[in-house]
C-alpha cells in the first residue's frame, strides 16, 4: 500500500453503524472491511463493515475518476477509509433490516489501508468451515457475526457480573497463579522454576485456598473473574484454562449464598440479554433431584419427571421387577405423551442409553383407551386402571420403567428422559430454566480404594446437625454444598467451609488422610485456621459455560477468543510446541520421551 | 468452639462500621475480631473489628453473668457474635476520631465463632515484622489496616479503570495464558503439555500478539486486565507474575491513545482517591527528557532541570571540559539550591552516583557574592557573572558539572539529581506528576552482536516520515512509542503497530531476523497481517506498579495481596516446591540437578 499522506487524514468520523436519515447531507469518513461489494451497470455497491455496523458506500459518476478507478482494485476483507456524503436511499432501495439501511455514503474520496489475500472461509455465519481451520484463521472465525456476537455478550457478563458484585459490596482481588502443587482432583499444570532447580510452581485449579485465606484476612466479601487450569484428559467440552466468577463470603449462611447468586444470575441475563429470571430458583435437594429427574443437574425447561412404580409391583406377574423390589431395590417410570407411536427401533434405541447407564434394560408398555399394550403390559392387565390413573397417563402415551438400585433405576431412567425430550423435540428455544441442588452427600465410596473420599472438597462443612455421624455413618452426612443448574448444565458449585480446625482434622481422617499428609499438602490453610478463621461459604459460576448457554451455543469453544482444541492444540499459533534445548537446560529438566522411557 | 445453636441465629445484623447515635436503642448483632481488650475496674471494652470498621463493645455489670463470664476468655483476633443493645457514649467518652465515636454495645450475649492461638506479630501498622514473617502469615499481615487500605484501593483501581474503558466503548476479551513460546526480551516461564510429550506451553509476557490478532478480527477497542509472566532474574521490585490494563485500539494516532490514556488516568485518580490531574499531560520527547532530566522516566514533581554548560567550556581554563568537548561531547550542568553548604562528603557520595553512571567524574563550584568558589571555581572566574546569569544560579548555589558524550553526561547527572532531590527533601509528599516521554528511537545498537535490536519491539510503527531511513541509518529513526511516566517511574509503554507485512518484513531485516526465523516465531502474526489488518496502537498500564504509586508505597508487594519474595518465593505456601515424582513422569521429564550436569 502506498502511503502517500499519513493515515490521521483518513481516520474516521464516525462508524459503520451510527449514520441514519438525519445525517443526510453530511461529509463524513469511514473505516472499515470491504464487506460485500457489486457493480450493478457501473455503479459500485460497497457494504463496509466494522464492529458498530455496516453502511452502504456508493461509486457511481458523481464520484471523481480516481476513486471510480480505485473502486475496481478492492477485494472482499480489504481494510480501506471512505470518505464521502451521506444521502438518503431512493426510497425503493431502503432496507429496514439494517438499522443504517435508509441511507448510504457516495464515495469522494477511497484510500486502501491494507491488502487482503483470498480467504480460507467466507465471513459469513453460514460457513461449514472444519473447526481446525476456523481456529488456525481465528482472527477471520472472529469477524463473523455470530462470534462478534458471542464474545460482545462475553463482555457484557463478564461487566454485568462486576457491576452487580461491587455494587454488593464484593472486592475483587487478585490472587495468585502459581502457587504450591496440592495434587486432588484433577491434575496440575506445572511450571518448573529456574531460580529453583528441581522445584515447581503449580497453576490454580481454583483460588478456593487462597479465597478462604482473604477470608480469614477480613475482606468479607471477595470475587474474581479468575483464570483455572486443568490438566485433564481430552474429553466432553474441556479447556486446558477456563474462567470462572469466584466469590467468597464471611459471616454468611448457605441461603445467604444463594440468594446473592440468585441475584447476580438475575442482573446479567436482565442486563445482558434483556432477559427477567423469575426467583428464588426452585431448590431440589440431590435425592429429589435424582428421584425425579434421574440426574443432579435436571433440566427443568420441560417436565417428564420419574414417577414410582415400586408400589405398583404387587399388583402385576412381571418377575423381574419383584426380584428388584425383594432385594430393595425400586421400579422407575417415565410417562411419554403420545409415546405409543415410538416404534420398535425408537424403544431399542432408549434401552441402549439406559443399558450405557448401567441399567439391566428398559421396559415398556404402551397405554390405549382399552388398558396396557405390548411389552410387559400383559403382565399389568388387571391392575392397568389404577395404575393408568396414578401415573397420570393418557391413551396413547408410553411408559418405560427401569428396576434396579434406587440410584441405577434413577440414574438410568434420566438419561432416557433427556434423550426422549431431544428427540421428540421437547426443549422450548431460548428457555433458560435454573434450580438449585442442594443437600449432596458429604463422602463418596470409592469402592476401588474402599475408602471415603469427599463429594465436593475437603473442605466443605457438613450439615451442622449431621455432625455427630459423621464417624459412625459417613455415608449418611449431608454437605453444605450447592450446585446452581441451568438447563441440565452444573453453571456453579459451591459450600459453607469448615472453620473450625477440630472438624477439620475428624474430615481428614474420615477420608484417610494422615496428619503428615494433611499438613504437608493444606498445611498453610490449617495453620490459617488456627488465627480466628470467620465462617465463610462461596461458589463459583463458570463463566465460559454461562456465556455458552445465554449464547445458545453447544460448545465452551464458541465463547472463547482463542480456544484449544479439546487435545489442547491451538491451530493459530502452533502451541503447544518443541522449545530450544537451551530454555530446558536453564529449567534444569530433560525430556524423556515415552519410546525412551 | 462448642457448637449449641446454628450460627444463623448469631449471624450480624449489621457491620462494626456502621452505628451511629440515631442507631441508640437499637438492638443489633455484630460479627467481627477482638481488635484491643481492655478492663477498668470490672468493665469490659472490646474494640470489634470488620472491613467496615471498629465498633466498641462494653461488657458491664447490666450484661448476663454468662457474658461476664465469656468476655474473660476472649483474646486478641478472637472471630465473635455480640448480641447487644447500642448505647450513646457518656459525653466525655466519645471519640470524634472513630466514624461510629459516639455510641457502643452493651453485649447481652457473646458467641465465640473460632479462637485465636497468640499471634507472631500484631494486627498494628506499627509493626516491624520481616517481611518473610509477614508473607508467611500474609492473611494476618492482610488484616492491618495498611494492608486492608492497599488492597481496597488496588479493588477501587481496577474497577474505576473498566468502568472508563468500557464507557468508552472498549470490550474487555480474555486471550489465552497457554500460548506458544517466543523466546526473546525476557524468558518465557513454560508449561509441560502432558498429552504431547516433549511439547510445552508458554505463559505470556504480555498479551501483546492476541490484542493484535483482536485488532485484525475487528474488535477495535480492546482492553483486558491482564496477568503477565516474565522469568527473571531476582532483582529490583520484581514478581513472576504481575498485571497490566493491556489496551489496544484500531483506527487510531498517537495521539488517540495518548488522549485515552489520559482520560483513563483522570478517571481512575479522580474516582479511587478524590485527585484531580490536571491533562494534557506534559509531552517530552526522548531527546528532550534525557537533556533536562537526565532520563527519560523523568520525575516533575520537583525542578532541578539540568542545563547545557557546553557553551561555557571556552570561557574557562578547565582542559578536562575542553577536551570532551572537542571530542564532540558536552557538558551539562545542575544548579543546586543552596547548595553551597554540601559538605565535601555529601559532594563525593554525589560523585560515587555520577561515576555509577559511567561519567568519569562529578566537578563543582560554589555561587557566592563575589563569584565562583571550590573545585573548578578557579578556571571560570572571569566568566563567573555571565556564566551564573545563564545558568539561573544565586549566591548560596552549588553547580555540579558532568562532561562526557551528550547520553552519559546526561543520564550520569540526571542520577546526581536525582539522588540531590532525595538527600535534600525536595520531593513534595502526595503529589502525583505524569508525564510522556515520545519519540523514542526505534533501534538500540547492540555492541556485542554488532546488530540492531528493537528498541520497544518488533512490531512498533517506526515515524511516517522516517521510513525511507530505515535501511539507511537506522539508529536516526523514531518510532511511534511513548511512555507514560509517573513520579519517576514507567507507568506504561506503548506504540503503534506495524499493520503492512512489507514494512514488517523491512524490520525484520534490519534487526537481523531471517525469514525462517520471523516465520518459526512471529508467523502467526505476519499471516494474519494478510487479511486487512486496521491501523492500530495500544498501551499498557502496568497496574500493581500504579496502585503502588498511588498507595504511597516503595514496592509492588505492599499492593499485590500474596506477593513472592524478590526471590520467587512463596513463604505462606512453600511455593515452588518439588513435586511427586509421579507427576514428573506423566510429564516425561527427568529433572537434571546442576550438580549433576
Amino acid at each position: 500500500m502506498a502511503h502517500e499522506t499519513p493515515f490521521s487524514a483518513w481516520k474516521r468520523t464516525t462508524t459503520c453503524g451510527a449514520l441514519r436519515a438525519t445525517d443526510a447531507g453530511k461529509e463524513v469518513i469511514l473505516n472499515g472491511w470491504v464487506h460485500r461489494k457489486r457493480d450493478h451497470g457501473g455503479i459500485h455497491f460497497i457494504n463496509l463493515r466494522d464492529r458498530y455496523g455496516i453502511t452502504q458506500v456508493v461509486v457511481d459518476e458523481e464520484s471523481p475518476e480516481e476513486v471510480r478507478r480505485l473502486v475496481e482494485a478492492l477485494k472482499y476483507e480489504y481494510c480501506i477509509a471512505v470518505k464521502g456524503v451521506v444521502r438518503l436511499r431512493p426510497e425503493t432501495m431502503r432496507n429496514p433490516q439494517m438499522p443504517t439501511g435508509d441511507i448510504e455514503v457516495l464515495a469522494t474520496g477511497i484510500r486502501p489501508l491494507s491488502a487482503s489475500e483470498p480467504l480460507p472461509f467466507p465471513i459469513d455465519d453460514a460457513i461449514d468451515a472444519r473447526e481446525e481451520l476456523r481456529l488456525q484463521y481465528r482472527y477471520l472465525d472472529l469477524r463473523r457475526p455470530r462470534m462478534q456476537r458471542n464474545l460482545t455478550l462475553r463482555h457484557l457478563v463478564a461487566w454485568h457480573a462486576r457491576e452487580y458484585l461491587v455494587g454488593k459490596g464484593f472486592y475483587e482481588i487478585e490472587t495468585p497463579t502459581f502457587i504450591r502443587s496440592t495434587p486432588e482432583g484433577a491434575r496440575d499444570f506445572l511450571v518448573p522454576a529456574r531460580l529453583h532447580p528441581g522445584r515447581f510452581y503449580a497453576l490454580p485449579q481454583s483460588p478456593q485456598l487462597f479465597k478462604q485465606l482473604l477470608m480469614v484476612a477480613g475482606f468479607d466479601k471477595y470475587f474474581q473473574i479468575a483464570r483455572c487450569y486443568r490438566d485433564e484428559d481430552a474429553r466432553g467440552d474441556r479447556q486446558p484454562e477456563f474462567t470462572q466468577i469466584d466469590m467468597e463470603m464471611s459471616f454468611v449462611t448457605q441461603d445467604d449464598v444463594l440468594a446473592e447468586t440468585e441475584g447476580l444470575m438475575a442482573h446479567i441475563f436482565q442486563k445482558a440479554l434483556g432477559v427477567d429470571l423469575s426467583l428464588p430458583f426452585p431448590r431440589l435437594t440431590y435425592e429429589e433431584a435424582l428421584d425425579r429427574y434421574g440426574t443432579d443437574k435436571p433440566d427443568l425447561r420441560y417436565g417428564l419427571e420419574l414417577k414410582d412404580f415400586t408400589l405398583h409391583v404387587d399388583k402385576g406377574s412381571f418377575q423381574a421387577f419383584q426380584k428388584v423390589v425383594a432385594q430393595g431395590g425400586v421400579v422407575k417410570a417415565l410417562v411419554v405423551e403420545g409415546g405409543a407411536s415410538f416404534s420398535r427401533k425408537e424403544i431399542e434405541a432408549l434401552e441402549e442409553v439406559a443399558k450405557t447407564y448401567r441399567a439391566a434394560g428398559l421396559a415398556w408398555m404402551k397405554v390405549t383407551e382399552g388398558g396396557l399394550e405390548g411389552g410387559v403390559g400383559k403382565f399389568y392387565q388387571e391392575a392397568a386402571p389404577a395404575l393408568i390413573t396414578s401415573l397420570g397417563a393418557r391413551p396413547g402415551d408410553l411408559i418405560l420403567l427401569v428396576g434396579d438400585t434406587w440410584k441405577t433405576a434413577c440414574t438410568a431412567l434420566g438419561a432416557v428422559r433427556t434423550a426422549v425430550a431431544r428427540t421428540r423435540g421437547l426443549i422450548p428455544e431460548g428457555a433458560f430454566s435454573f434450580c438449585w441442588v442442594v443437600d449432596f452427600p458429604m463422602f463418596e465410596w470409592n469402592e476401588e480404594e474402599r475408602k471415603w473420599d469427599p463429594a465436593h472438597h475437603m473442605f466443605t462443612m457438613p450439615r451442622e446437625e449431621h455432625l455427630p455421624l459423621l464417624e459412625k455413618d459417613p455415608g449418611a452426612v449431608k454437605a453444605a454444598a450447592y450446585d446452581l443448574v441451568c438447563n441440565g448444565y452444573e453453571l456453579a458449585s459451591g459450600s459453607l467451609r469448615i472453620h473450625d480446625p477440630e472438624l477439620q482434622r475428624r474430615i481428614f481422617k474420615v477420608v484417610g488422610f494422615s496428619e503428615a499428609e494433611a499438613a504437608s499438602r493444606f498445611g498453610f490453610l490449617t495453620t490459617a485456621f488456627k488465627y480466628g478463621p470467620p465462617p465463610h461459604g462461596g461458589i463459583a459460576p463458570g463463566l465460559d459455560r454461562l456465556v455458552m448457554i445465554m449464547a445458545g451455543e453447544e460448545t465452551i469453544r464458541e465463547v472463547i477468543a482463542f480456544p484449544k482444541t479439546a487435545a489442547g492444540l491451538s491451530p493459530l499459533d502452533g502451541s503447544p510446541a518443541e522449545v530450544d534445548p537451551a530454555q530446558l537446560e536453564e529449567l534444569h529438566l530433560r525430556v524423556v520421551l515415552p519410546e525412551e522411557d
